[in-house]
């Protein structure tokens, strides 16, 4: 950044874990912006990361009352999300949030209540939208390359299944999961989903059906017109972070297949040999973690709403709770 | 062939027209079989096919009355395959009979009755078992290379839609086209569908939608121990016959991908480029087709069962019927 | 074929080896010709695939005296062809010759004097430009979609070396190998080449380097306008047949990869995997040698130039003489 | 970097053009170094790279006399290059420095002799060697997966050619561009270069030529145990930078091939395309330039010998200078 740039843009990050040192990061290079402020209730987590990124440890309280912070990253325990989003919401702060903001839809509804009457800008964690594959996919269908879209398939694997108590909080594999796939078909379709279908099973690991989960499962998404979207989730897949799309269009089918950390190939008598895929989601998605933190602080810089609202990840929930009903039941649950 | 190999069948096509060419080019190049006789209501067809061949126009009468031959291949028009099979069966002929026996559940268990009755072996065209690379894919299962198969993705899109004319005898989507599908879920996941769920809707040609079918159908199956396979279908595919396989088991992944009839590929300042696929099943399965006449004669020649039986085909039927019901009501479907 | 079709052509074959079986297989799949004669210094091989074509075994002597006859196949042993194809000449017969027509290049030119005087279309057998996806990657060129060309590389390496004793008689790597590459690059240029560039080595097997051939090789080809041709061989490919042509123009880039017997991937977490290549170069052109019968008989019947005559035959030989020269000596060689 | 950490390196750069900000950004991304000082000719170039890096602008004097600076990275034009070396070396300062260090091979050996006498750390800019493909492509080589190395080929093309000025300067092909691949070449090979034979046109644009220099060749280098390496360079690829490695080996093959900026498929009637590859070397490389800055960086700390040394710089230019006198003679170049 050269001197003739405005002030950058003050930022605070509330969480310093895995995920909080990942968006810290993407601050560090983008442009625009710079983290001045880390909350975190373990204060060496918080201060290791100040450090790293020239910035101070403070209190939540502080970062809400400091009239020079222009936006916040909540990066905490989910269960802590929307009492936090209506906190800065009310302190006037722009908000960047990771999914999910609630597990309860009344809940999430109430809260973008705060935040709508505070008119500050919301931000979802939908970071698959900023992978670079995914967003030169979706450029082709707006461009009309693929004509009217009619049926898209996404196929979403995670290298292993998490620990029992992972899933305890996790809200279940549709809200957890599968709401990344949800967001993602709203993205592409460009319409609102009109009915959910799903069928699941506990193929993978009985303490997951224990814990009253599922672990493999697939939805069949259809809009008011017709348009269909089939996704394929597993717990398990040996191979690596399977992340997949395919859309299907009346001129034509555009899809973007799996990012390899090393692409090279082996021959030999026993044939042609690929490396396993990634083996976990912030390395797959580095760059669209970059790129969505850099989307937040254009968004706040031009006064444009942010490429991923509230409403998404609340309309991502309510596909979520319905699939949850529709696996339950077998019939198809209309939004 | 050498002289010391035993007395080749001798087989009977009936139907001259565009698949029975390609079985009987079959026939030619297989091993152990020879085409004598060729029946078709229209005479000149069977003529040339008889010529090629070097087999003689025959009545359906006198093919079934003539002790020399030992098999018919049924090439007919659908609602003739029942009655063909029964008389055939009756005068103890093995047969070989396209896909589907009949678009009636009842006329097919009545037919299937008879051919139990007949001890004769009764073969279904259900192609896609023999095409090299799905049975390869197969192979790799039940090597065990993958563990237990637990998820499976079928993608399987038309060129083009048929003629309308074509769409009111074909019995709609679920048993015309993605009954091989489900003939194929079964081969691979080697359990019974215990339920079906379905969504379909007309986004290619309001034409089919008149004539009361889907081009357009998403179909989620489920066996008792909670395996599913997914199956996408199209009947428009602007970029040829697309024909995909995949299957996730607990220990990794095996897939077949698109074959290529043309298999170069061109760069420039616009990218890379390679020709479409197929645009025509027949020359997408060739090698299947005859990998499947090859599977008949050494079939009826060893006494073995063959490898897609008029179970198989009743089966199948069942599925299409139950996805139907689920496509229209939007309940999942026990079977 | 219907009965509207002209005559078929009646043809015979010499050496009823590998390659003549599968020649005379091509012939009982393309139309307008039939085989009617084997002959083989072995009684017994003769009979065997005369039998399976319905042909009748013969002696060259026969062969030659037939007026019923209207084309042979040369499918003998290397040392053999230049005599048979000036008998052959001489008797008013069409030819088609396996490569080389002899390893001595005064022998060639002899031999097609002959042909010339005799004026008879000779065809020599360079399966390679019959291939279905060379042939698209020539049209390509041809059809200006790469603009000029510029630079070609060509990969060729065997499943594995031959036996010493093959060694011996090929003529060496040059003559025996890459001579179907000097053919192709020919074929693709679109100009004699002018300078012949090589390093070979022994890096596979010392027995081939005791009988004074290498089993490594490199050639630089360069034309009179500076075009290039870089051709890799090697004697040994533990991952299977490895056949690739790649060429560069100033607009873009063409090329044609390896095709695969089965082509399945499997995943787990060792990777993703797929089978080697063909193990053996008649299945991996099967194709090629099928069309390329056809090309010969379409030849015949059109009286067009055959698309592979003794002239190129000829330059090929030029072009390995050269190669062996500069290999041995570092020294470019002019032709 | 927690607090636990050792004092990071403090850097100088010296260029502040293109390839200085990215080794600059580099810097500022790795971890146990830290930019303090950017000189440049054009003072406003290095102040907007200094501010945005948290450095001070300064003189190469200066530089050269903080006491605190531990190390410099040389990224001015090539002319400068020796002299420079030559400075810090005597300084005692580490040192970093683009490739070439001169176009003069004894200039270099000069050059060298002085680095030597200080005992300084010198690393030449061989970027490729960083890329994480190629890295993990070699450490397959090492691993044994395809036994003895026997023939590798490099494919290097450039997306368009340079303007004519930067060819006057540049040293002709051979060192300014297939220099990076003779690097690899022995990086690969794991022996030096005995012999080297090369063809080389003017194919892309006449300037090129009227400046003396070649804008497409390919190389055949030779080692003494007769292994071989096959590079094919053009200043022009339409499609992108074309950057591939394919090593044979005595057990089997790897290779490593394009990568790429987006990488989507979209089909339609007219095929299945993909974009074309990144337009600009820097894109490419942006991986290997930071990992190639962590290398000097650990090897400063560790006392380790820097993975490309001036030694590896010399070599390369002695087999580009044998390589020019190979393409001008046609003779094999003996090293």
């Amino acid at each position: 950044m050269t001197q003739t740039q405005p002030q950058p843009l003050s930022l605070a990050l509330l969480g310093a874990g895995r995920i909080g040192q990942v968006h810290a990061s993407a601050v560090a290079s983008a442009e625009g912006a710079r983290l001045v402020a880390v909350a975190d209730a373990m204060e060496a987590a918080a201060q290791s990361l100040a450090t790293a990124h020239g910035a101070r440890v403070d209190s939540i309280d502080a970062i809400a009352a400091d009239p020079d912070i222009d936006a916040v990253l909540i990066c905490t325990p989910t269960d802590t999300h929307a009492a936090l989003i209506e906190r800065f919401a009310r302190a006037g702060k722009a908000i960047f949030c990771e999914k999910p903001i609630d597990l309860s839809l009344s809940r999430v509804e109430a809260c973008l209540k705060v935040v709508e009457e505070s008119r500050v800008p919301l931000m979802i964690g939908f970071n698959r939208r900023f992978d670079a594959h995914f967003a030169a996919l979706k450029a082709e269908i707006d461009a009309g390359r693929i004509g009217t879209v009619e049926m898209i398939t996404l196929t979403s694997r995670d290298p292993g299944p998490p620990p029992p108590a992972y899933i305890a909080a996790s809200g279940g594999i549709f809200k957890d999961m599968t709401i990344h796939d949800f967001d993602m078909a709203r993205f592409l379709l460009g319409e609102e989903i009109a009915q959910v279908q799903a069928a699941a099973s506990v193929l993978v690991d009985p303490e997951i059906g224990a814990a009253g989960d599922y672990d493999s499962a697939n939805v069949l998404l259809t809009t008011a017109t017709g348009k269909h979207c089939v996704i394929t989730n597993s717990r398990r897949a040996t191979y690596g972070y399977d992340q997949r799309i395919e859309v299907l269009g009346s001129l034509g089918m555009v899809r973007a297949g799996n990012q390899r950390p090393v692409a090279i190939e082996t021959a030999d008598a026993h044939g042609f040999t690929r490396p396993p895929l990634h083996d976990f989601f912030m390395t797959r998605y580095i760059q669209a973690y970059g790129a969505e933190i850099a989307a937040f602080i254009a968004a706040i810089r031009s006064g444009a709403r942010p490429p991923a609202t509230g409403e998404d990840g609340l309309r991502a929930l309510q596909i979520a709770e319905a699939a949850e009903e529709a696996a339950r039941t077998g019939r198809a649950v209309a939004l």
